[in-house]
């Protein structure tokens, strides 16, 4: 087999171990807890039948690869809780050493390619890399929303700590954030949020 | 909230249950049963990474699209496995009826355009559904290759029946066929297909 074709079909094999990384969230009707894999899935579906709330006009094939792709360091470096504050201080660096040794599967092209999709995410600062960070808010609010909030209750989150991650929704979405905004609000008054 | 942004939140919630769908194949390492939103994950992914292998030249959003969403239907129609005869004689009947239900759930356009993908992609009369479908084959058998054909095994899955599908692949693809057809002789001198 030629080299190149070895490469993509090595890395293609490797991220399957995305599927054993697992979040907080859980599954809608108080299901288990979500992986990284279905999340990337759902959240790249959304992004394509919401593209229309996208704040700026967005590549869509862009964000859904973004989607698709966003976690795949977490292989190596584990889920960062968005509320574990000890362990989001060396998040950064336990993902950079992962895409080195992860997208180095590729070959060269392939790399470079998907190792800057995903930094592109991360610093959030295109059109492409916001409307995809609102996907990857919205997706786990909408079922920790049809939990009843039992993803925050369990961990005792506070308004406050939602709201300083979810707000980023707007600069891919207003609108999609008046939603989050309700439906924060709504947790609220229910006593779900402290 | 507007009826069409409802509508479009509904549906996301309602394709949560895909992850609540498991397969046959079984995730490297011998790990446990896949998920049908995993293999879409998956299969999207992969779509991306090889489509230069592609025989035709493919709209590669368009095929990301299928790979996502070809087994929503299997929400309310479970999966069939491609070598059990039996139950895909009812197949389409059940899969028709599912179309007709979870896609009604979003706006008028986006049902048409998703379930004409979906229609598409069993059809298999063009190069996009033609290659997404080689991904459909190629991804399990990756992952089967890896746990030395044991969903096979577990089957008792002949060489011929392997073919009978396999085969497909060729349509969209000649070179990931010749990978194909390797990976299944290896396992045929193994004894691992009868």
């Amino acid at each position: 087999m030629e080299e190149r074709l070895k490469k993509q079909l090595d890395f293609s094999l490797e991220i399957d171990k995305e599927k054993s990384v697992f979040r907080q969230t859980h599954l809608s009707g108080h299901g288990r807890n979500e992986n990284d894999a279905e999340h990337a899935w759902h959240m790249a579906i959304m992004a394509y039948l919401l593209r229309e709330y996208a704040n700026e006009e967005v590549d869509i094939t862009k964000v859904m690869l973004m989607c698709l792709i966003h976690d795949i360091v977490e292989i190596d470096a584990g889920d960062t809780y968005t509320y574990d504050e000890e362990r989001k201080k060396t998040q950064a660096e336990r993902e950079e050493a992962a895409k080195q040794r992860i997208y180095s599967l590729l070959p060269d092209d392939q790399r470079e390619e998907l190792a800057g999709l995903f930094d592109e995410f991360e610093a959030g600062e295109t059109a492409e890399a916001r409307y995809a960070r609102a996907m990857d808010n919205l997706q786990p609010l909408i079922l920790n929303d049809s939990n009843d909030g039992s993803d925050w209750k369990e961990h005792g989150v506070a308004a406050d700590q939602v709201y300083g991650r979810q707000s980023r929704t707007k600069l891919g979405s207003e609108k999609l954030y008046e939603i989050t905004d309700a439906i924060i609000k709504k947790h609220i008054s229910k006593g779900n949020l402290k």
